[in-house]
Formats: C-alpha cells, structure tokens, sequence
C-alpha cells in the first residue's frame, strides 16, 4: 500500500517538519564516540529548557508508555501505597503498571471528561497518611482534559511528603508545564506529541527527590533502570544502544522549539485550540470535557446523534487527507479527537475543520458549510 | 560538531545503504491505521524468512538489550534455574538480567574466547535435572566468538527439556540461525547489526513451547509483556506506539535481504570474514578467540605489544576515516574489535585493512604496508 501524505491530526504521532525529518539521514555514528557525546549533550541542554528543569533527564529509546513504565518501577516497591487518579484509558494504564509492578494503588475515580482538583488530591492525601507516591496523567490523551489544578497539586504533594510522578507524554512543549516551579519529582514525555519529532523515544526528569527513592528500590527493570542510565549520562552516553537516527530528529526539534520560544509555543497552542473549540461550537457539536479542563493539545468532540465516527473519520481522510483519531476505551464510538500539537497552526486548524464540516455534510449531519471555518478565522483574526 | 560521514566498522551500528535510509523518510503514518498494518505485516514475513522460522515474531522498540531482557523477563520467575554460560560481556549481562529477575543462575564460566560445547552443555544439563532455561549468548560481540555447537546444543536442550533462549543480536542474517531446525525457543537480534538497519529496534521470535512458559510466568514487565504484545499482533499492531521510521528502515532492509538471499549473504559475510581473518595473520597479528569458534560477524584481533588500541583506533579514524571497536571489559585495552556486518563487501574489507596497515606502521608496529591488503585480496579471488 503506497502511504499518500496525510495531515496527520491524530492526537499523536503528529506532522513532521522537513527540517526533523531529514535530520534522520544524517550519517550513523557510534554511540560511544565523541560526536554521539556532542548529539546528546544538545539534546539534553535543550530538554531541561522545555522541561523548564535543572534536574537530570534522560532520553529512552522506548515509547511514551516505555517511558511511565520506567519512571512507576523505578519507585514503586511491592506494597508501597500510590495515590492514581483515574478519568480515561492512560491514567488507567498508570494504574495498571503500579499494579504491575507490586504497588498498592488507592484509586481515585473519576468520571471521564472530568480532571481530579486540588480540593480532592488534598483530601485523600490528609486520608493515606502513608502514601509514597502521587501519579497523576497531567493530560489525558483519551480524553481531550488537562489536570488545570496541577500546580496547586504539586504543593499537595510537596506538603504531604508524595512523590509526583506526572505523565506528561502528550502536552508537554505544548502547554505550560514549568517541572521545577511545579514541583514534579518525575516527568515523562513522548517524542510523538508536542515535541514534533518522530514516534520512538520518551524523555524522563527526575528530581533529586526523586532519586532518594529510585536508589531504595529493591528491584530496577534492567533495561529501565535510571541508576544505570545516571552513571552513563555522567559520560554523556546511555547504557545501551540508542535510536541514533531519533535522536538526531529530537535534537532538531529541539532546536527548533528553542528558537521559537516556549512561550510563543504555548500561545500558538493554545489560540489554535480556541479555534477548535469555537469551531466545535458553531457546528453546535459539544467537547466531551467539562469546561474548565478542556486540553489545548488533545480536542475530544462527541459525535451527535446518527453520526458515526468511524464513517466520519474514513470520509475525512479518504476525501479530504485529514486524518483524526477516534475514541479509546468506553468513548471508542462517541466521539472524535483532534490533535492540537508540535507544528500545528492556523493552517493545519482550518484544513480540518472545512474537512470535518463537509464530512458531516455528507453523512447528513444539519450543517452550514463554513460556519466553523467561519468561527475559527475570527480567533485567529 | 559536523558528522563526517565514515565507514562504520563498529561491531554494530553498521553502515547504512542510500534505500534503507531514505525509507526514513517516508511520511509518518498512524500505527492503529491500514498503511500501518500493511507495512507491518511485510515486517513480519519477512522476519519470518530471516529467521527461518514459523514462530511467532514481534518487532519492539528498543534497543538488542531490551530485546534480550524482555525474552528472560516473560520466562525467568524467581529461583528458576537458568544455565549460562559466560564468556564475555554479553553473556555476563545475560546473567545479570536472569538474577536482575530473581532467577537461580547456573553459570557455566568460561575462558573469555572461548565458547561452550556441546559436551560441557550436556554435563551441566544431566547435573542440573530441574534446570528449566538455557540462556545463550550465540555470537559473544566482546570476545568475536561464535558457539559453533549451537545445532547440538540445540538438541541437548530439547531432551532436556530445557527453553532455549537465543541472543542472536550480532549475528542473526549475517551467519547461520535457522531458528526452528536449530529447536530455538526465543531468538532476539538487534536491528543495527547483521540486518544493515539503524539502531532502536529488537526482533523477538517466540516458539510454541516457549509460550507455554511465558503464559505461566508471574509478572511480565508492562513494556516488554510478550502476551500482551501476541494480543495486539493478531490485528497486526503493537501495543504501544512504534518507532513508524525505524518501522519503514527495517522494511526496506528485510527487502533487500530477500532479494540477496539468506545463503548468499551469509557466504558474503564468511568471506569476507576469512578475508580479515587471513590479513590479521599475514600482519603477524593473532586474533582473540580460539580459531574453531571464530565470529564471522565481529572480528577481535589482539594488539601486539607497544601498540595502544585508542592511539590505533585515533588514527584509523581520523586518517583514513575507518571506525573499528575498542575491548570491553577485561579486554578494553588489548584488542580491537572490526564489524562484519551487513552490508559488508569486498570494498569494505579492503579499505579497513588498509587503514589498519598503515596506523600499525604509524605506530611503528614493523609492518610492511600492502601486505594484508594482499593476503585479503587473495581470498576475494
């Protein structure tokens, strides 16, 4: 099957630039030699700025999940207690690899569409004293809903002695998420998502906090064990072989996060989500997330009555080469998703939504063509 | 720092062709999508055909070493008892990631060049009666050593009712590995090595017998979760998201292993091995391992006295352009070790012997210069 050029609004993996994708082809090197030293230390340089962090962070050759995965084992002994709160399919995952790995998990459940708050964090905090850890999903891909209360989460935690652990995989580089002034012990990132680099990789801060932990744990998965990772990042090196050819499109995308500014870069973000939202409106579609959560990098659509979406999905990218991902878990029929992120702009936002009216249109969803287009310009205006 | 473009004689990452590296970049697709599963599905046969085998295979994204720990982490449960032999570095992590599991190590400890017989097998296995894996590094990329044996050990395993794990990362598609006729219950290579693609991917095949194993075992890392992962094949996916440009390289390089074909290529690879094996000797250099288990993927040449393997190193590198390995472990200073890997050719071969004739002689090692390239060429003709 020839694979034809989609704008890929998928809430991950997301649109390449020419820059990140042919910083690919640059020449294999050896990951033990000076010019891998001179690759990472770029990329490392450039991570702690959008990470906004002095910690150490580490590059994974893994996905996202690679990436949360070694940030739960690295903490979590067999009966620890670990504070997860769970409102769509990736906290649900967060669960389940505390699980996994022996932990004792004190759920706190929400209804999807919902984030938890402050209010609810300090009130099972105050309830299990001897909680270890706090994993929270500060944006849940499945959902379209951003945890706005983070900050006021991550003095919560900070009082009630919790680590925090925030899955960060698909916004950050994408919205506010300053890891130090926040206070998040552990962050992890996909490359896929906001950072506009090829799927592969995951990106993990730990906070020295945090380190007091990960050297107690009795049993660190071999090849995701950050005490090994640290003594190799001493020399600039990962204990085992990196995904050169990746490594070489994050240290791009990087840059080019650098030079536009992270600010710039939350901003651009942020209006394009606006856009979504007010088109969403003007198409009197509803976002499946309550307000106040709504993401700016991940738009979750229900779908109305007598559309479906796997219909709609296949007209938008057959007829109209816009693809957008439809739901996970219980939401998998409900509704759309919409990826706002890494080299999103009012371009890519307008593309979609003129494919996303003439789609309803034609699955005889009551809709004036280029109301939403319309409501979308006057954002960016 | 600019990357000069060298020849890459590493014992892996190898050199890349023009076709595997321009499959990178290929425009990223969705990896829940039609394009996605095609590309996959091709993967998949042909890994099949690489591996000589009728197994199930799963495509991960991470590095040989996460392949290697997922195969021992999905069947080692803690106080198994799992033979190793160790004869180097990669046999002595094997070892590591068993207890890193909780399993009962059985260590067979070898001379480093050395590799385990089957009659040393056959002893352990009669001694050892409730043993239930043995663990086996085939090609020991530390040391250049092949286990020869492995079709009789192969056997022995089997009426000992022992799970045969294989790592095959430097070895496997440049040198004899049929996985079924050879009764290998899980093989793992490296994508970086002998399969002339980038590093970041590990291939894993996994046998009827070794499923029963994995089905029972207690706790299977999240990551690396082998049922988890058969789950998602069987609509041609992975779990998680996959390294789609890793994905495209590793297509086009399993394509052109098929147009080459397996006996040729591995007849290209023990000529050209044969090719250094008889220029080292005519330099009056000794290679490392014993001469009957000789690699013909990872050359390891002792350094004659008064010759630094860095400053020899330094100047192949920087004068002529040709990156060898250094030691690892025990032996970091005393040999050298030259990948023969992939897409390895006469040119190749000639152009490192070269290089190395003429930094020996920069060292004033007493070499007559031309006389290796010779001895090489003799074998080509």
């Amino acid at each position: 099957m020839e694979t034809k050029k989609s704008l890929m609004m998928l809430p991950g993996p997301t649109n390449l630039s020419d820059r990140v994708m042919q910083a690919m082809t640059k020449p294999i090197i050896g990951h033990r030699g000076p010019e891998f030293h001179s690759l990472h230390e770029s990329i490392l340089t450039n991570l702690r700025y959008v990470f906004q962090t002095e910690n150490d962070v580490f590059v994974l050759t893994s996905s996202g999940t690679g990436g949360v995965y070694c940030a739960i084992s690295n903490v979590v002994n067999p009966n620890d207690k670990v504070i997860v709160p769970v409102f769509g399919v990736f906290s649900q995952r967060m669960k389940e690899k505390i699980v996994s790995c022996g932990g004792n998990v004190v759920e706190l459940p929400l209804k999807w569409g919902e984030a938890p708050t402050a209010d609810q964090i300090a009130r099972i905090a105050e309830r299990e004293r001897d909680a270890k850890i706090l994993a929270l999903t500060y944006n849940e891909t499945s959902t379209g809903v951003t945890v706005r209360d983070l900050p006021e989460i991550g003095k919560i935690a900070k009082e009630n002695n919790l680590l925090l652990v925030v899955d960060a995989i698909s916004v950050l580089g994408g919205d506010k998420l300053p890891v130090d002034k926040w206070g998040v012990d552990i962050c992890i990132v996909g490359s896929q998502k906001c950072l506009a680099c090829p799927p592969g990789l995951a990106m993990v801060s730990v906070s020295d906090r945090a380190w007091e932990v990960i050297e107690k744990t009795a049993v660190r998965p071999y090849y995701f064990d950050l005490v090994t990772m640290r003594e190799f990042i001493a020399k600039v090196e990962t204990p085992f072989t990196p995904a050169v050819p990746l490594f070489y499109a994050l240290d791009e995308a990087l840059k080019m996060i650098r030079e536009e500014g992270l600010e710039k870069r939350f901003k651009r973000h942020s209006i394009c989500a606006k856009a979504f939202y007010h088109a969403v409106e003007a198409l009197k579609l509803k976002p499946f997330p309550n307000e106040e959560v709504r993401s700016n990098t991940v738009i979750a659509v229900n779908m109305p009555d007598g559309v479906d979406n796997t219909e709609l999905r296949k007209i938008m990218k057959e007829q109209h080469e816009v693809l957008v991902g439809g739901g996970q878990g219980e939401l998998k029929k409900s509704i759309i998703r919409i990826g706002c992120m890494g080299n999103i702009s009012e371009n890519e936002t307008i593309r979609t939504i003129d494919a996303l009216e003439k789609a309803l249109n034609a699955l005889r969803y009551p809709v004036e063509v280029g109301i939403g287009v319309e409501a979308a310009r006057q954002v960016f205006q």
